[in-house]
């Protein structure tokens, strides 16, 4: 549909939509910098689905049961501002809209969660949207069938355009949404025909519609600039018993003579010659950043559409027990259930007592034993390695569409889709996901990881297969760079535990904190129980601690994480039966360890005694706890891998590459001059 | 085809393809681990694709017009390893086959290209065969445009499973393939209906070929137990003018009753019970690893087959003048050729000279504007962010199905995917790709750039916008842990200039290498002229080098990389202008400056002076030089990123987060207790 006849047919959607292309125009202009051309050509499209189809109280942005509107084409970031902003976001008030792209705004270049209330996950890398909007609406049907209809009953809408479909990302987010049947999932694909390098046939011959029916998608399309065919679509969608996508049929950059339907629309102002010729073509007389209060008023009418929604269903969520109405508030607000600690405690003891020799992939699994029958809201899951990363406890259940009860995912071979569901689900709000995969393939959802940290979501990465522990699979599944990786990114908690009883404890902070996603990177092989005294306390709460104390005279420190606090503790006993006073540190987290009081890191980590860091991954990073805090370069040294790995037996490979306890001790002795 | 009637109809097929399944049987058992099952179910398609198509001279393995055949599902590594030794191939003997899976084995749990000729390229992280195989096939065309057909004219050929088609690269690499309309990839899809978590309906409901039909590739299937079915799938494919799926429907575990068609045939032994029971439904009387000398001599002769071809072919070539032969052999050995020095010394006199003040990703594109017209072996590319990395000359032309000699490719928005593409073309030889994204979208390609680095392919990674220096865009696309991810992943050169003359320095590395990846760190911001005295040694090849002296005596050494080195540079002269002599040390790229000699590394960064390291990233990894290498905690500290970073322009957030000359300037005086 062309302007003049959407000016004719729908003034009043014209000038709804007008407003947000207005806004969009003159906020990228006033920053200098941004991306017009998508908020141009996808304002009718939002209009329709805000004024008709979305369910939200403007006001009230944090009503659980609202529709979620995922802009997974985050650089379009002035379309949600602007959308918050008209329907009255008690967050977005116009200054912000004008601060656009500054320092300390809450309208970032791309919509940054946490930032407003609205944003329900940053967006910009592309296809992340899309993948976090499975895991919301797996999430919304978890909670569907645990706390009823009246109680969670939604959609979740997005707009993906074609760099979201283009990135691998998609298909295993799409694959999995279609396995999963998540018929309240609707994405609205911005079909503009234009990516960054110029028209999509330069890189793409793919049917979208073809390919996403293929996945077992409803496929839907519309005019994405004419309203009343949108909303037949949108109307039509919701009733699928299977996700949609709906094909919108839209120009980048609307009624711009010069950029429409280029991609030069795309990422930087139109400039003001061209805003003000925009402007009169679309009978848009207002100054920069000005809405006319009649229309600023249809859109908070808009806003407050679902005003009484919200109030009824907080009436029928008033009729439920108490005791309901707090587990609800509880699983929302990622409150740990009392009973944790206590599970997670007794477990600890047990352990210390009967020491198994067993590897941490299997105290893992011991200890979501436990914690499963007393987190109602986990749910778990693994890239298609459910028996290698020990993620699945007997009560799970399968969640799926006949079961949405289950709390058991099967993800496929989908390590980034998973990845970016489980961010989805804990935005969500009433789900603690956790999903495995082998350390290493930590790579293929590094961009979910990496969101999961900027996010700050306390999704779990169940990481197993944790070195060359893991034996013959050889150097492409061997982590050697791993560990580092995850410790370089900020805000994520890498938990590498030496045995059951610092599994349990890693759990412990991983399942109670708000705001940090873990990795957890568990053996392969058996490891001896190396915490045999009962501590009440949390260890691996401070990073680092004393595991053994030296008895003779103190001369050497070795630290140590996970697999490697064994050798470790095969070196001190080595050292100590050559009079040779060690001590073992054992590192679960340095990350914890690194917020400590420095009294207490320097308790831990006195001047004096020579070091030695033992872990069967690259130095990288190590150099901190060697030569920084009190440490000296010539009474250090590392114990580990310096190339990528090799295939062939755990314990030859340990051997082969040095990483043993007759290795330490030399180097011990060779640093004390001995 | 069941076996019962296989052995009746194809009775000289089935013992060869019993050849390669007792093989894998035996060598897993062996090693106490592996996966006998897909060499199992894949052991008919193999067996018609080498005896019946595949182009190749088992004892000439470097052949290169030789059809390239590439075990993308790599945990089958038994298929291939088979099929070598089978052949003759001169690489595997017997005894590489019973070693499998040991220390310094050829025969590693998964293919590592260069453990053994045949082993194309490395796989096992599941789609990262497939999406290098696009690479494979869009080199050979590259070649077969440059050289002629008379030079290079072969299929690649891929097997691939559920766990490659399932992973987001293979959207992208199919997508790539697709729109490339690569007709001489051949796709044998090993349908086995089976995952390790079990059958593929717990997790998926794609309908592979529609998947592919909507990609733009022609789709066949074929029984994959019936040699004359598969046979005529393979003729018919390679008849096709797209890039071809052959569904080939298998049992994996074939022939094993307790094993076949479940996932329990994957990923272990069968167990000597078990081989014992399938050696009798195979008819297969012959002890562990052997193999009947007239059934080897068969499969020698199909090793064979392709000799005359290869000898035709090198008849061929020898009739090209001495020049183009001399020219075609230094492009597959990636010798640079010989003007490329000239010609960077030249640039690097000339920017010298000049001092253009630009980002270091314009530098990027001037230096490839020189290098594109003396390396005709080079193709560029980008993600679809061509304009932003800078990544195309004018004189490339567009690589497309209507022309292929053109160098530069439209990779769409798949990172992922031209990665692996570019390991590809590596590895086909003859190319020497590179290709442009953000920096901070490394972590979408992570997987296949730890490949480049395990397998040593020389690829290069143009990334830009390496810092918060990208200014509005915000955290999400701003690097701060991405050059410590590098710096973590063995054998990968990360090169971040602080200038065009360093910059040039760089590519001269990155071209000249043959083992080694690099990735490129670009500045999105302007930046000046460093190294105004032009030198022709390259500096930059030294890892790091002294930029500036100090003139007063020397009290401090600031280290900084890229466009950090300018706010160095700015802080000497305040120190100096305060009597504090200050030594400016420039580290473009650290791992070329670890492999120096201690004595050179001793004068670069001698003990005593304090030490300020300046990077707009973690200080994760700089203890390495800051502590180490003669350092001392009290006497140096760093300047750059505790956290993620912020939207807003580029000056203010330098200044915000407290990258400046005059912090670096006031925590000199710190150190120096002023």
């Amino acid at each position: 549909m062309d302007i003049a006849t959407l000016r004719e047919k729908h003034p009043d959607h014209w000038m709804k939509a007008c407003a947000i292309r207005a806004l969009a125009m003159d906020a990228v202009q006033a920053a200098n910098s941004g991306h017009p051309g998508m908020p141009m050509g996808m304002a009718d499209v939002a209009t329709v689905l805000f004024e008709k189809h979305l369910r939200f109280d403007a006001r009230n942005p944090d009503w659980p049961d609202r529709d979620r509107f995922i802009l997974s084409a985050g650089h379009g970031s002035m379309l949600l501002y602007a959308l918050l902003y008209l329907t009255g976001s008690p967050d977005m008030p116009l200054e912000e809209i004008r601060n656009f792209r500054q320092w300390h705004s809450k309208t970032a270049g791309h919509p940054e969660y946490g930032y407003a209330k609205g944003i329900e996950t940053t967006t910009g890398p592309l296809g992340q949207g899309l993948a976090a909007s499975v895991g919301f609406a797996m999430a919304e049907e978890s909670l569907r069938a645990r706390f009823g209809k009246k109680v969670i009953d939604h959609y979740t809408w997005v707009i993906a355009g074609d760099g979201c479909l283009m990135e691998g990302i998609s298909h295993e987010a799409v694959g999995l949404a279609g396995k999963q049947k998540l018929s309240r999932l609707i994405v609205l694909w911005d079909n503009n025909n234009i990516s960054i390098d110029g028209e999509i046939s330069k890189s793409s011959v793919t049917d979208q519609r073809a390919r996403f029916a293929a996945e077992g998608w409803t496929v839907l399309h519309c005019d994405g600039h004419d309203p009343a065919d949108i909303d037949r679509a949108m109307t039509e969608a919701k009733k699928s018993d299977r996700p949609v996508l709906i094909d919108c049929k839209t120009h980048i950059g609307f009624g711009s003579p010069k950029k429409q339907d280029s991609a030069s629309a795309h990422g930087s102002p139109l400039g003001p010659d061209e805003i003000k010729v925009v402007r009169e073509i679309y009978g848009w007389p207002h100054e920069a950043f000005v809405i006319p209060s009649d229309l600023k008023q249809a859109w908070e009418a808009i806003g407050s559409r679902g005003a009484s929604e919200r109030e009824a269903w907080e009436a029928r969520v008033a009729q439920l027990s108490d005791a309901r109405q707090a587990e609800f508030k509880r699983q929302l607000t990622l409150e740990p259930p009392k009973r944790l600690a206590a599970a997670i405690r007794a477990l600890k003891k047990k352990v210390s007592e009967e020491q198994p020799k067993v590897a941490t992939r299997k105290s893992s699994e011991m200890v979501l034993e436990v914690v499963n029958s007393v987190v109602p809201e986990t749910i778990g899951g693994s890239a298609d390695l459910t028996g290698s990363n020990n993620t699945k406890t007997p009560d799970l259940g399968i969640f799926d569409a006949d079961n949405r009860k289950g709390r058991y995912v099967h993800y496929g071979i989908r390590e980034h889709g998973m990845a970016a569901a489980m961010n989805g689900m804990v935005q969500h709000g009433g789900v603690r996901p956790y999903g495995g995969t082998f350390l290493c393939f930590a790579d293929y959802a590094r961009g979910s990881m990496r969101l999961s940290a900027l996010m700050g979501v306390p999704v779990v990465y169940v990481m197993t297969h944790d070195s060359i522990g893991l034996g013959e699979d050889g150097p492409t599944h061997q982590p050697v760079e791993h560990l580092a990786i995850c410790r370089a990114t900020p805000n994520t908690w890498l938990f590498r535990p030496a045995d059951t009883v610092e599994t349990a404890e890693a759990w412990e902070m991983a399942l109670t904190t708000k705001g940090t996603p873990s990795v957890m990177a568990l053996s392969r092989q058996n490891l001896p129980t190396v915490r045999t005294t009962h501590s009440t306390r949390n260890l691996t709460a401070q990073g680092a601690y004393i595991l053994r104390e030296a008895t003779a005279r103190r001369q050497a420190i070795l630290m140590a994480t996970g697999s490697e606090v064994e050798i470790a503790l095969k070196a001190r006993e080595m050292l100590e039966a050559e009079g040779i006073g060690t001590r073992v540190v054992s590192m679960p987290c340095w990350e914890l360890f690194d917020c400590q009081p420095e009294s207490y890191r320097r308790k831990v980590l006195p001047a004096g005694p020579v070091r030695v860091a033992i872990e069967a991954s690259q130095r990288f990073g190590w150099d901190r706890w060697l030569l920084g805090e009190r440490g000296r370069e010539n009474k250090a040294a590392f114990i580990g891998m310096e190339r990528f790995g090799a295939s062939g037996p755990a314990e030859l490979l340990y051997k082969e590459f040095g990483i043993t306890a007759e290795a330490t001790v030399a180097k011990v002795k060779e640093l004390l001059g001995q």
